[in-house]
Order: structure tokens, then sequence, then C-alpha cells
């Protein structure tokens, strides 16, 4: 243990920057990366090998829970101790990134994965051992703390990339600056990767629902023809399968403010996938489900029958590949679509017709069809599926 | 000649939507649109077979004019004629892009490529044959029609990706809303995709510089300390290599607003590619450099020199693969760069080194060493490559 000193721990306060005002958010996470490190110290007083119990990722430790309609955790751990040479090197890693960690939330900053990789990489004095040979070696210790001490990546102050964007009839306020959605031009409002309540308040909304769309171009369309405007709705992108950031404020809007969140998405398994990690979060994140999932959200298309209800044309279909095929079986046969008869024949028919749509493909219809047509007859009726 | 109807061209204004305003941009466009298809039919007219001269795109016509500093296309054309078996094909897609076009200005309306992809897309009456078999065939005539029309792709209303965000001391009129760029939250003002006068107008700027970074990850850096506040400056990004939208509101930001550019990149060739793209202009949009190219931009860094001048740990170096070195020397004899000993020292000592480094690496020597020390220090020294 002569590696590490003991109870050099100070109060965030003194160690970080003063001039940081630390939120409640960091208080809550700097004392859980506190409490993991002084087990750690305890551990090597007492004599004890050191160890943690990291939450296992792996697939076998996720589970969809009927009741909150979500995909979780269980509760399997994997032991991860100093004295074992094969774990040596990642428990190194685990204490590295933790300590990474309380670094930026004391002084108040915040950084990107990469940003963590090379902040924490360096030779082991002596050796010619390094800390991690490359990020993919970072990456995974990362969602290791976050699982570990239940927080989001967000409040450890690593981000992951700004996608996405939103336009609509909300103000906020970000980082003390008041946004008015509404007036945000043609690029509306850039989705940051951290939207914890901390950062962006919502200050007044006169939505009455989101309309989440798939792409920018997309997006695009919708917002060049005001359709936010025409029907009082917040409109939201991801850029295909949508960042933390992006499902997070989806889920903020949809809880806090009570809004329905109406996906419209393309017809082939990415959509149906991307509508399923919206509605019951992703296997590789199931620990942030809670607050990311959002089970009430409906997928209003494009549909399977969509290419005869809509009279498309054959030309702008696209045949599925084998790799399509097989996608949409594995979605078929994911616990939350297996009861879903609605699903089923969503996904039975995409097989039959043989082919995928995209929401591009609407606009062989007429420029603004979709923004037009295809969108407010699904509202109208309210023809979703769920 | 029988499919095309002779002369049933009408004013814009009838043609379209009557409540759509066009701009003067619009109306150039349209008359140029319009002049193209009288030369089609004038042609039948008298019984000649209608072509079209399309400005060649290949390498063999593009060059780098030295008294502007910026690549430019020569004059050489290639004639598409529809009586030519082998030219028919593309010379129907060619004026069913204009087609599009035309469509899309009378409306009031843009699109994506892939947007104009469907929306001309059609199994060709009588026929099995497809307007286009995919989007690979639609693309270069979008761009066969940029050039034939020296027309930017924004001004024929098509759109590239969104990509890319601002922030800084500037206030912008972007579709009729007011946008202050020193209060746009964490996320920023989203730069659109065009960024044309008539849609983007500058309002008011205090700002007297533009810092460019390459990565969103490294603007977000800059953001979070309020750099731009702090050197009254404005700060960009463009996700890699920036977007035609970033890369054309750089130019109007230097030559309208008379802002310096300055450019934070990889030290590595694809961040002297980068920088070698924004000051003058690309071998794939040479037709547009004059209005994109910056031939006074300056490379702030990451310089080769930097490993030593600011004593980088080689924790944190990337080793040159083989296809690194190849791309330095393609780079190095560029004609641009090599008459510039400076540039050629720079490359040189990359190669000397034998690794690269990203903007990213200087977290290890603190947080915010990029925005508190090694910025400010180039701006103070005024030392910059060009």
């Amino acid at each position: 243990m002569a590696k590490r000193k003991p109870r050099t721990a100070k109060p965030a306060e003194q160690n970080g920057n003063p001039n940081v005002e630390l939120t409640e958010a960091d208080r809550r996470t700097l004392a859980s990366l506190r409490s993991l490190a002084d087990g750690v110290v305890s551990m090597a007083e007492r004599s004890r090998p050191p160890h943690l119990d990291i939450p296992s990722r792996s697939l076998s430790n996720v589970r969809f829970n009927k009741s909150r309609r979500v995909i979780e955790m269980g509760s399997g751990t994997n032991r991860r101790e100093l004295f074992n040479l094969s774990q040596a090197r990642s428990y190194m890693q685990t204490v590295l990134v933790t300590s990474g960690c309380k670094q930026l939330i004391e002084q108040g900053k915040t950084t990107s994965i990469r940003g963590m990789y090379y902040l924490l990489k360096h030779s082991i004095e002596g050796t010619k051992e390094e800390t991690f040979n490359d990020q993919s070696e970072c990456d995974p210790i990362i969602e290791d703390v976050e699982v570990t001490l239940n927080a989001l990546r967000e409040e450890l102050h690593v981000y992951a990339s700004n996608r996405g964007a939103m336009v609509g009839n909300i103000t906020l306020n970000d980082s003390g600056d008041e946004i008015d959605c509404s007036r945000m031009g043609s690029g509306g409002y850039s989705i940051p990767s951290i939207v914890e309540p901390e950062g962006v308040k919502f200050l007044s909304c006169d939505a009455k629902f989101v309309l989440h769309v798939e792409k920018d171009t997309v997006w695009r369309r919708f917002n060049e023809d005001k359709f936010w405007r025409k029907h009082n709705c917040i409109l939201t992108h991801g850029n295909g399968q949508p960042p933390r950031g992006v499902r997070r404020l989806l889920n903020r809007l949809h809880n806090e403010l009570k809004l329905p969140i109406y996906c419209l998405l393309d017809n082939d398994p990415w959509g149906y996938y991307i509508y399923s990690v919206i509605k019951q979060g992703s296997i590789n994140l199931a620990y942030e489900s809670a607050r990311m999932a959002i089970p009430e959200a409906k997928f209003l298309g494009l549909r399977s029958i969509d290419f005869v209800r809509c009279g498309l044309s054959p030309s702008v279909t696209i045949n599925l590949s084998d790799n399509d095929r097989k996608r949409a079986q594995q979605i078929a046969a994911y616990p939350w679509f297996q009861n879903k008869k609605a699903w089923q024949k969503e996904i039975e028919l995409m097989l039959k017709n043989g082919f995928k749509l995209e929401v591009e493909a609407l606009i062989n219809k007429g420029i603004s069809y979709v923004t037009e047509e295809y969108v407010p007859e699904r509202l109208e009726e309210q023809d979703f599926l769920d």
C-alpha cells in the first residue's frame, strides 16, 4: 500500500478552486467519490486487500422491468482487486478516473471522454507502463465509475458530443442565458450534452407536445415550415440515434412539463431501434434508464402501411438487406415489443413489403407533404404505435 | 424532342406559390435557370441537337491563382448531349435537377441533397428506367448545376448538414430572429448551412477577431472558460472539416467585418488540410473559392515545436502512421505551401518528431491550459503560421 498516502482528502472547497460554486449535484457526487476513496483507505488501514465492486454492465445483468417499462440493470457486480495480477491495472485505472472526476468537479470544469483520457494519461513513475494505452481503455472505466457511483456521466463533469437541436414555444435558462426557442433562427437551439436542472432550467412553455424527428434534414423542413408555430409544439432532432443530452432533455420535457413525446422516424430497423431506446432505454446505458427512458413516448411514423396508405411510388423504396431482416427479427423479439400486436404487425409488414422507407422519401409527394399532410393527419387521428 | 413542350415557362411568381417573396438572389438564380432552359428550347426549335456545356470539375481543370491566393477552376468544359447514347441519361438528369431547383426556389423552400434525390426520383413513363438509381447518381449532378449556373448550392435552395457552432460578441439576424451570440447558453448558435446575406445579417459586432477551433470538444472548453468574453472575440468550430455554412460564415466575418481569422487545429496532416481548405479553398469546391476561401487566415497552432515549447509529456503523443507520412508529404507539395519556408519546416519537424498531437492533449498540462496559457501566449506574440 506504499503508493497511497492515508487520508489526504480535504473538503472539496479547500482542494479546488475557491471561486467555484458547487451545485447541490456536485456536492452529492463529490460525497460519493470521497466515500469510494474512503472505502479503499479503510481497507488498507485494516490491512485488507483493497477492492472495488463494480456493477456488471453485461447483457446477463440487464432486464426489462415490466411494471416500470424500462430496461434496468440487475444487482450483479464484479470485484476488482488491487492484489490480483489480472485486475490491478483496471483497479488503478478506476481509482484514477475517480480522481479525474474529482479534479473536474472541484474546478467547476467539464471535459469530453477524450479529454479525460488525455488528462489522466501518463507513464507510471519508474516504469514504462502507461496509465492508459489508448482511449478505448479509458472509456469503459468512465462507465464503470458512472454505475458504481450511480451518477450520470454529466454529473461526473464528462460530456458526450453536442448533437441535436430544438425550436418551439419554450423559453429556458441555459447557464445563465435566457433562451427563447421560438426565436432561434434557422439553426435552432443546439442541445448541449449536459442538460441537468442545475444548468438548464425551463422558464415558460406554451407548447402542447414534442415532435422528435430522426434527422436534421427532416427537422429543417419542419422548422422552415414553422410547423411548431402552427401546431404549438416543440421540435427536436438527435441526428440519428439521439445522444444522452437529447434523451435526457426529452425525458425532462415529458416528466416535468407533462408533454407527450411523438417520434417521427424512418420505417426501418434503425428507426425502430431509436424508438426503442427513447422509450425503454438502451442495454448499454441501462443504468441511466430511470433518467433517460420515456415509456409513454409514441411512434408516429413512418409505418409499413404508409406505402399503401400514402400512395408512395415504388421508386422511393429501398430494398431490405439481409442484415435489415436480421435486425428486424431481433427487435421483434425484444421483450417490450414481444407482446405488442401492433408492433408485431408493423415489423411483419415491413418484412413482407421487402423494403424500407425513409422520412425524406415523403418529399416525392410534395416538398411539404410531411409537414402539411402526413404528420397533421396522424396527430388528428391520434394514430400512433405505442 | 416530343417530350419537351416549347416555352411553357411563366414568370416565377405565376408558377410558384403566390405567397412566396423571392429574394434578389432567388431572382438571379431563377433567371439563370430559365436561360439554361431557354437555351435547350431554342436549340430544339432550330432543329439542333440540344446540349449543355458543364464546366469540368476534374483535377486537371483546377489551378492555384497565385495573385488571389485561392484554388480556382479553369475554363475547361465537357459537353453533355441529348442525342448521345452515353450522355443522354446524365443530360436528362441535369435538366431534371434544374427543374427541382426551380420548384424549390419558387415555393420558397429548401431541401438536402438527399431530399433533392427523393424529390426527382421516379420511373420514366412507359419504361422501367429510374431517373436516378441512387443518391450517388444525383449528388454530382447537383454540383454540375452549381458550376454551370455559377450559383452556390445554397442559392439553389439545397443545403448541406448543419454542423458547427458560434458564440461571442456579435449579434445577428437569422431568418427574422435576432440572435445575440453572447447569450446562447452552453450550446451556442448552431451555424446553419445557408448563411447568405439574405438570411443571415450581421447587426452589431464588438469582437476583434475570430478563433476557429477544429472540434466541438475544444470549443466547449473555450466557451466554458468564457474565453471569448475575456479576449473579446468570436469562437467557432466546424466539427472537423468545416462544412460550407461554417466556411462561408468565416469568409463573411472576415470580409464584411474585417475580423482576422485564427485557426486552432490539430498538429497532424488532417489539421494542416483543414487549414489549407479554410485558407485557399478545396479542389472539390474550387468553383466556390471566391466566396469561401480566406487567404488571410492564420494558423495559430498546434505546431510541431509545441512538444518541446510547451514541455508536453511523451504519453500524449500519437505515432504517425504510414498514411499520415504520405499525406504530410502531399500537403508539403501543395503549390500554396511549397514556397513557404515556415510551413516546410513545420511539416518536416512533424515527420522528424514521428508523432502527431491533438489539441485535446494540452489538457495534460492542466484543464484550462489551452485557454489560459497556450492561445493567449500565441496571440500575445502574434506568433502564427501563414
